[in-house]
């Protein structure tokens, strides 16, 4: 296997502590010149899904790669620790769907094996820092071109675990979707794909009610922040392609109550 | 144009999402080698004053270097992205202000253009996030090497935002200034020059009498934190070169109830 | 000396200035292809002692280094600035014992001198931010190939001045330790090395009586998380190797109301 242009890293180790310098260091001493690049570390503790969701709105956008991701509530119980390929990269960390998004956005899993190679790991006496002690340096040598069949013993792609991924529905004239993440300036991202929304009825130069929780607001769906005044609320395809909610230069998720999980429903004017 | 040693990058992006991440792998897939830099991704959501401030700070420390600053309340707004050439350097951004005090400090803008040729741009359905779209694509391959001439239309220098320089006067023997910004220690960096404060009468071994909000407090001039007590307050000229009020292991600002804008009197006792 | 691979660099700096972005730019003017790797910058200001042990889990895992670290509340006192040889590695910064643990786990200091060739500083009018001014522009210097005699004086190792080393001890058949560092996870750090673990009666599969501030919890002594339901209390070898109490899933220290020092007894039973 090739070598790969760069590792990147994401985590919920926080960047208080050495863990994420130490995984770092563990890498340079295997593939000195590899290129690392820090995804975020501050995913919240045990965080599985808005870690899948995070690292799936990074990986398309880097050059062929080794994507190391640790939120990992059960390190040290018996679930597996596995490398993917999919698409033209690699994906490494537990098996608990944590890498399971951003795999079927790669075009789904063709080939895992288990980390079952113990020959590869950090020695240590400790059994809770598998980032350190597995899945970096597992991954610093994938990255350095060693072949995926040394990792591990090959796995069966459909026993990997996967995380629901976020559904909608339309019915009566309306998007049924829930809210999938919140982002750090409070916009709220929708479980309706942006690719799908014109079917939905959802253009831009239209006006859709958005319902939740008992409440509803109208707003216009626009394609950027700049066609609404500040403090109002808006519906727009984001970043990542996906339907969001958005108050023009506010919180969103705060001002409107909107969290990860809640029913919304959109409606069309 | 020759090719730049590195790529800073200063945003109010925060550290929880992918934003950061997604950048830094646009430009890896531009230009491989390319040394990215962050300089800070936390200022303030918004505030393009306290950015401006920081990049200023930053800038002067790098060799020959692109640097990306995002700060970007207008984004999906009329207003302008640019690139804009300064002493040895390229500044990008909105073209907000954000980027003015440090071109100022560069020697001022020579060069400029709008960034008007959508070429370059990633392809994307979504008009939110210039950072990654626009910016951060044609930063890396002006950092490879590419003319500035090709990332758009060239405008008038003199039609760049700037922000207002900071002030202060001087009138019956005292010193008229603002607090400018406040660092993460709570030193309070005023809006005196230190190459200015001995022409002020403010130089080392002497006293100041420091005035604000109806309050009042005289303080050493000092060289450095060591030669005052644990609490006691102190004025120096900060790393930054400017006129600072600091307390020796404690945070002046919040002790003192001095803010960002604050109108603070000195008098050379 | 030969070339380091890296610089590792640990300060209490914080992330939202434009302090660690210009160290960055002052080491890469002197060493533009070094490899610069942040430890962290969220040590709590001032915080001497939680430096020195963050500092000193990290620099094991890395390749011959040098390492840069900077929580220095003396900054501009009469504190010397040092390079000490340890190991294979080099460390700079305040000596305030803020390096002396990781140098004792290098192998204890072969060589120092204190920094006093200011031909190698950064020219500037502050006197307060010696991290840009002094320790950088001299590390990076020593990381390209300079000799460790021409950063100053040569000084006895002897006098380089240390923290107290966590201490323990075993009498009538229990351990008395206390909390050494507590990590982002709330995972509790006490003063026993793992080697010396066995010897005190505390092995896998055992439980422990864990008594602090007239309080007592009875625990089992595991290998990892796993072996205990979530929520449940457990005693472990930490990943830096040190015997650590943790709460499966929880935050150990706010659950358990276990801080810095507080004085921890370990019974086998």
């Amino acid at each position: 296997m090739a070598r790969f242009h760069c590792l990147t890293f994401l985590t919920d180790y926080g960047l208080g502590d050495a863990f994420v310098g130490v995984c770092h260091g563990v890498a340079s001493q295997i593939a000195p010149d590899l290129r690392i690049v820090d995804i975020t570390h501050l995913i919240p503790r045990g965080d599985i899904h808005r870690g899948a969701m995070v690292l799936a709105q990074a990986t398309p956008y880097f050059p062929p790669a080794v994507h190391v991701a640790v939120v990992d509530p059960g390190v040290g119980t018996a679930r597996r620790g596995v490398a993917v390929q999919a698409g033209g990269a690699l994906f490494i960390g537990p098996d608990n769907g944590l890498l399971s998004v951003a795999i079927a956005q790669a075009g789904g899993a063709a080939r895992a094996v288990s980390l079952t190679n113990a020959a590869l790991w950090l020695e240590s006496s400790a059994a809770t820092f598998h980032g350190r002690d597995i899945f970096m340096p597992v991954a610093a040598r994938l990255a350095d071109g060693m072949p995926l069949a040394e990792a591990g013993e090959p796995i069966a792609v459909a026993t990997l675990v996967t995380l629901p991924r976020p559904e909608y529905r339309i019915a009566d004239g309306a998007v049924h979707a829930e809210v999938v993440t919140v982002d750090g300036f409070g916009n709220v991202q929708l479980s309706l794909p942006g690719p799908n929304a014109p079917g939905a009825g959802l253009v831009p130069g239209t006006r859709v009610a958005v319902a939740w929780d008992g409440r509803e607001a109208v707003m216009p769906f626009v394609t950027t922040f700049g066609e609404v005044a500040p403090g109002e609320p808006l519906c727009y395809r984001d970043g990542g392609d996906w339907v969001a909610v958005a108050v023009a230069g506010g919180d969103a998720a705060g001002l409107l109550g909107l969290r990860t999980g809640t029913p919304v429903t959109l409606t069309p004017q």
